[in-house]
């Protein structure tokens, strides 16, 4: 399993993910503003694997007041819920950790920590046990001989370890299904080519890197069978929103006729909201678009846009995959049905 | 008008295209060998300016035989031919040339000399008359508010000058319509980045650079009204092969029914194939995929695609604009008609 994030009772150890491959840096965080600016910043990025940072900087955080207050609590609280907007995860990891502490209001500050910190840890391992349960359901929808198309990282890196896409392509590659991978670069970060790669080289999976807009060439020519992508959100209607560029390709997979397949677990639903243009969009740096590698690649004078997600809508999602079962559409009606309970 | 390729009698200048905008470097080349391998390097690159290069570098490698000799003659239009396969303005060019050659039999060397180095000539300027022609059909198309979105760079760098998709955003500008344009970056050569935002920006018109894979996500908003791009071959039933990631933008355009416009002169039109899947698709070099200002972004052991063009089919192009007027579906027959007398 590679290392994402590891609790050390008094910090927390991230791979810096904007490093990879080139270079394992780990970074010690020693206080909740360190992880923070880690999830800002994307040392630490995949919404699973955000949500986890958030509930181990919660337990960091109050762990390190010495003793209960609930007024710093919740700042404590707040300041991580302001890192990122899109991914559904950290919020929901965030209110977990909330709704327990307020559970606890008669106990002491040493109950109290405990229980966060063990709240953490559950949330990381839940979260790996989920992704390997959509790995077998998963799995059972790739088929040998496949050539799966992936955009960004929805890997090991972006969890708890295994990862959602790319756990259901580790299930399918352990199972013994011969298949091979087809990795977007995903600009500006880069996180396919940098980190999905990464992955999957080690598992030891035939891995094809390809610049964004190839995709489409390859649907087209006949070499990609199946799609699956991560989520950072679902909502009601089977709605999603994931990685700039997902909807894109989810286009062309309809265009070409190819399954185009969303894993995720239940933390990434948001059932609060009815469509996929209610789910706020994040606007990065534009520094992470015309400058790579810290050389400029564009002229002073130019405009930038960076939206770091879009939306990409029911209709064009085959299934979505999570650790509760398959959901096929009509998603308004099935979503509720698998994910109604957690309510 | 920006020095794209410049006859200079012993040699001829380039402008480096690799390096822009970050250094103006000039290369000056002073056999057809040199000239052949800045169109493999892509110091020149564009459908249009890598056929008056090929031109320039046989009157070029002529000159400086010093003798005729139809033989090394044939061997220098047989090495330019070999450099790029999918362009056909190259194989156009060199064409020309050759039947020029070929009806001047009875003339001296001096006399070929001569009116090998006007044909030369004469096909940058005529190229740069049918860019402007372009632009005057083109921009009737192009509404005031409208803002344009263009792929690669098909401009006063990829031509003889003015440009093709750049030459009718600039005669829209020119002619006081306000617009602004979104430029895809695209990967992994960045013409988008480097090249388009350059001549856009110098020019004063508003323009927004974004990763390629965005382009989906703001024809959804709403945000983009047109697209055009050029062309590297347009093919009998309107088929066309451009840069890697066109495909992707014309299918995006017809799910958001956005007109899709496709902008390349008479040299670009190879009537003697039918359809596009008969077009060779250049694959270049893996360097170009994963290396980014010479630093890897990918482990060792990933695989590398890397095809430099794709094939838009005819049913997703609005219309094809020539300097001889617009092209409206049905192509098979509406070409013919406007382009059928050049044969």
């Amino acid at each position: 399993m590679l290392p994402t994030i590891e609790w050390k009772d008094d910090h927390i150890i991230m791979i810096d993910q904007r490093k990879l491959p080139e270079e394992e840096i780990y970074h010690k965080l020693r206080t909740f503003e360190a992880v923070a600016e880690a999830i800002e910043e994307m040392i630490i990025r995949g919404a699973p694997a955000i949500g986890i940072a958030a509930a181990m900087g919660i337990a960091l955080g109050y762990k390190k007041l010495g003793k209960d207050d609930e007024e710093m609590f919740l700042k404590i609280c707040k300041r991580l819920s302001e890192t990122r907007p899109t991914a559904k995860n950290l919020f929901w990891a965030i209110d977990r950790m909330k709704n327990l502490y307020l559970s606890l209001k008669n106990k002491s500050f040493e109950e109290k920590k405990v229980a966060l910190i063990n709240e953490a840890l559950k949330i990381e391992k839940e979260d790996i046990e989920m992704n390997k349960k959509m790995g077998e359901f998963g799995s059972s929808l790739i088929e040998d001989g496949d050539t799966i198309l992936t955009h960004c990282n929805a890997g090991a890196l972006a969890t708890g370890g295994f990862g959602t896409a790319l756990g259901i392509i580790r299930a399918a590659h352990f199972s013994g299904k011969k298949i091979r991978v087809f990795a977007d670069e995903t600009r500006p970060f880069l996180q396919g080519a940098r980190l999905t790669t990464w992955e999957l080289v080690k598992e030891g999976i035939e891995t094809y890197l390809i610049s964004d807009n190839m995709a489409g060439f390859f649907m087209k020519k006949g070499e990609i069978t199946k799609i699956v992508v991560g989520a950072d959100r679902i909502v009601s209607n089977g709605d999603i929103a994931n990685k700039i560029g997902t909807y894109s390709v989810a286009v062309l997979a309809k265009e070409n006729k190819i399954p185009f397949y969303v894993a995720a677990p239940y933390s990434t639903f948001d059932l609060s909201l009815e469509r996929g243009d209610e789910i706020p969009i994040e606007e990065r740096k534009k520094e992470e678009v015309y400058l790579i590698n810290g050389k400029r690649i564009a002229p002073e004078g130019v405009k930038i846009k960076n939206p770091a997600f879009d939306i990409t809508p029911n209709e064009l999602i085959s299934a979505i995959i999570t650790e509760k079962g398959i959901i096929y559409p009509p998603y308004r009606e099935n979503i509720k049905k698998i994910m109604g309970e957690k309510e």
